[in-house]
């Protein structure tokens, strides 16, 4: 709306025009989104359509602009949410990168803990906040004048430039509302059975909502003449202009920041599940489809927030920053779905092809044009970085891909390979002192070794002596070396041993004790030998590296 | 100085006599560091002398007052460093904290290359800082009066209050000077040999050296009647005085910038080291003794520097916040070190004891007094953190001491324990495809254990047949177990059959392949699976866990 308003009064009365031809093509958007759930159930959205129908380019692509949008909407929810609770409490003006930061830390904690609970801790707000729009809408249309006016009176600034780009702009931005729409059909996977049609059934209640959400205030607007003012949001106007400055207005103001939150949330349903098929494909790493104890894809979660950590800082949690960019990235993944649908119908050739292909194809003019219109206007305001990112991600993608291909034909996946044969072992026992873990570790490394040395490392060959009179004395029954390492570096005189060792055709394993205390809070006061031998041996050498844990009792 | 000067120009006639005394006590100083060193030739200053001849308690408030002075000797450096060169580059002056945090990152970078490097690449910088000072002192003496006043006349706020407090803050201020002294007997080690020798003589000379540009620039200043004006430092006023503001000028900043920078390097080489006999000493974690392929203790480095960069964000990289706090923790060390040496020569009652612990009595006094005197003036502008942080240090360490104490009784440090026994073996290895990294994983694991298994995950039962299928068409001679895991998580399903394989009295080990990438870059495309796995392992279960590389030729 705002670029609308900015645009001169006189664009004003194109505002329900131009949200009715939105509202249209929010109908044209949800019939054709049910029908890519309908095809691909597995959930992808643009990116699933893309790679089925339209070719593994634009199914980058497709990829691509899906995670840059994901990114922006989480960015972009956040920031308006910001804005929305400064409308309300003026006080927090200063402070909106803090608040946008703290609530994303709030949404990826309980995105970490899991998607199931994170629906259910958002279902509340989103009740309220349907009542409270529809409320404004019912109310200031019953209304014969608004019942207060916030804000400052500060004049914004007016462009008088008018003509097609501003018409244009205005439909696109206005578009932009409906790009919560896609959501629903990349997360398909997360619904429950039956998973088509349950989504299917959000989707069409999402769109209804929406169109009478987008058409009601947009009358409201146009009837109250509601031009933009300092310090609160059009929407915060609108709450003052219906319920006065009460209870309502507030509880209106953090009903609609929580639902800002929830949009937030999406991306966090969406962008981890697109991650894992990405990964699938080979076209992000293999790390993005592990899950631990909770079905949680984290590191998906963990990139997602951290991306949308940097993006907020970057534009300072500044909305109007953000709009153009992610109005991009959301355009594109529509004109892609839309347009693999007309392929797959013109394809299957089935009942009322025709009639559905004409249906996706609009869809698709529209979207392109849509996104065409944002690159064109915005380039220098910022959709130049869409336009550098989405190309940089697509060859990320395929560098990866190429990758797990060439390390595919490496490892000779797909064929069989000759039958493993056992061969001698040698276990080689690092060891510090006699105790408890000493007998420990070579009690594992017997029972796995034919072979078994331990070797001790001391700075001078008096103490070398020393501890050997004292293993002699001891007498475990297996063989120790000691070597020196005048400059008190405990991993190199190892690993050059180990080396040594490994010039037979032995398969040769270095065993390494580590005590696991009970608290977690010990853990950095163990083992860090250990583990830089541990790593430095994987680093430098083919032998097995094994550790085995001895569990103290006490601390 | 400043101090001084901030008291009235009353006050400033108290310069040079102040400035006598400060002499005195440096004579004080370094004689009896002298003889520290040659009592404790293995470094570790103040520590060491505490540990030895004062018991327990006292070493631990030394080391921790110690790590406190070396935290802040880095932020105070660097501070002064960046407010010298804000002298010289006026438009730096809005950018001290980036300056500070720059330094400290190539100071850190250097020291983690390896601390003989690091001296020879800061041995310029002193050379041309030395002859500037004393060119500054020599020509602004022969002058009959300044060559350029720099900075703006901007009158610094004038206090009236004056008395004996004042006298001694500027006292305990100007003894800020020495406090580089105590690095070098903090870090005898890293001298070449003979060590003690060399640190010694490295030690007078510094002490000479320092007493000459203290006594030079005092009288100067007397002379020139220099007071603090804005935007500049002291220094640099009388600099502008010698030289004017030519290119001698701007060459003389530089010069004291870098050897700021130097002075910071002193604490790089000063706390790793120490934190290493800390560590040797059960009161650190023994993580802070390692080496890996350079000479250096990198955790040590890299905790200087984590501790000084929050150090330096917290006051903003203002000089005159730090350095109150700085002087404490040098003055503690100060005086124990003078303490412990008159024990240590009335312990010892060697032939002119008396007039040994005398000297040493008497450093003893002045400097404990210069720690009062801090403390006490400057206890809520920050003194506080100090007196804080240094029994919250000694804590620290103490509970480290005693937790290694039970873990050494837990495991029977220095008793024999039983003679190790071999058991039966069993070997699991997850397997995911068949491949030559199948072939390899098992070919290490016929050799290390007496029973092999296979095991994979499918997430359907269908899949599972099909994999079987597979493996008996390849018939490797190793037995495969099939698990299903509907909830697509691979690591818990094997946890769980590693922990029934565990109920036999078998030592059971866990072998898990790992595809090694020859270049680093591909690291995070390979092998997260598997450290999921070993990690779960470790943490729940009582198996060895042994990992074996697969180094790829082609990426």
């Amino acid at each position: 709306m705002l670029v609308l308003v900015a645009a001169g009064t006189s664009a004003l009365r194109l505002t329900l025009p131009i949200t009715l031809a939105i509202a249209g093509l929010l109908v044209v958007l949800v019939v054709s989104y049910c029908q890519v759930i309908a095809v691909h159930p597995d959930g992808g959205g643009a990116y699933a359509v893309g790679k089925k129908d339209l070719g593994a380019t634009v199914s980058l692509l497709a990829a691509a602009s899906l995670v840059v949008d994901y990114v922006l909407t989480v960015a972009v929810s956040l920031a308006a949410g910001a804005a929305r609770l400064a409308s309300a409490f003026p006080s927090l003006t200063h402070h909106m990168l803090a608040m946008c930061l703290i609530g994303l830390a709030l949404i990826t904690a309980v995105n970490l803990w899991g998607i199931a609970e994170s629906a259910r801790v958002l279902m509340l707000p989103l009740v309220v906040f349907l009542s409270a729009i529809f409320g404004v809408i019912v109310v200031g249309l019953v209304r014969s004048h608004p019942a207060a006016v916030v804000g400052s009176a500060q004049p914004v600034h007016i462009s008088e430039a008018l003509g097609a780009i501003v018409i244009l702009k205005a439909f696109a931005a206005g578009c932009s509302a409906l790009t919560g729409i896609e959501a629903i059909a990349n997360a398909v996977p997360t619904f429950r059975e039956p998973r088509a049609r349950q989504a299917q059934r959000t989707e069409l209640m999402l769109g209804a909502l929406l169109g009478a959400m987008l058409i009601g205030l947009s009358v409201l607007i146009h009837r109250e003449h509601v031009a933009p003012r300092g310090g609160v949001t059009v929407l915060a106007q609108l709450t003052a202009g219906s319920f006065s400055t009460g209870w309502a207005y507030y509880a209106t103001n953090i009903a609609v920041t929580l639902v800002l939150a929830l949009a937030a949330n999406t991306s966090f349903g969406g962008l981890p599940v697109l991650m894992s098929l990405l990964s699938t494909d080979d076209r992000l790493p293999h790390l993005f489809c592990l899950r631990a104890e909770r079905p949680v894809y984290r590191y998906g979660v963990l990139t997602l927030a951290v991306l949308a950590t940097v993006l907020l800082i970057a534009v300072n949690a500044v909305t109007e920053r953000l709009i153009p960019l992610y109005a991009i990235g959301v355009f594109i993944g529509f004109t892609i779905s839309q347009s693999g649908l007309v392929r797959h119908w013109y394809g299957r050739r089935s009942p009322r092809w025709a009639v559905r292909a004409a249906l996706n194809g609009t869809g698709a003019v529209l979207t392109a044009t849509a996104a065409a219109v944002f690159v064109a206007s915005k380039f220098t305001s910022g959709a130049w970085m869409v336009v550098l990112t989405v190309p940089a991600l697509m060859l990320l993608f395929s560098r990866i891909q190429s990758y797990y291909r060439a390390v595919g034909l490496e490892l000779d996946l797909g064929r069989l390979p000759n039958r493993p044969l056992p061969a001698k072992s040698l276990v080689i026992v690092p060891v510090g002192s006699i105790s408890k873990l000493t007998e420990h570790a070579l009690h594992a490394a017997l029972s796995l070794g034919e072979d078994v040395i331990a070797v001790s490392v001391h700075p001078e060959a008096k103490q070398s002596a020393a501890f050997r009179t004292q293993w002699d004395h001891w007498n475990p029954g297996v063989r120790l070396d000691t070597l020196d390492s005048p400059h008190r570096s405990l991993v190199h005189p190892i690993v050059e041993y180990v080396r040594q060792a490994q010039q037979g055709h032995r398969q040769v394993a270095v065993l390494i004790p580590e005590v696991q205390p009970r608290r977690w809070r010990y853990r950095i006061l163990q083992n860090q030998r250990g583990l830089l031998l541990a790593t430095v041996l994987r680093a430098s050498t083919d032998v097995v590296v094994c550790t085995i844990p001895y569990r103290l009792n006490t601390r």
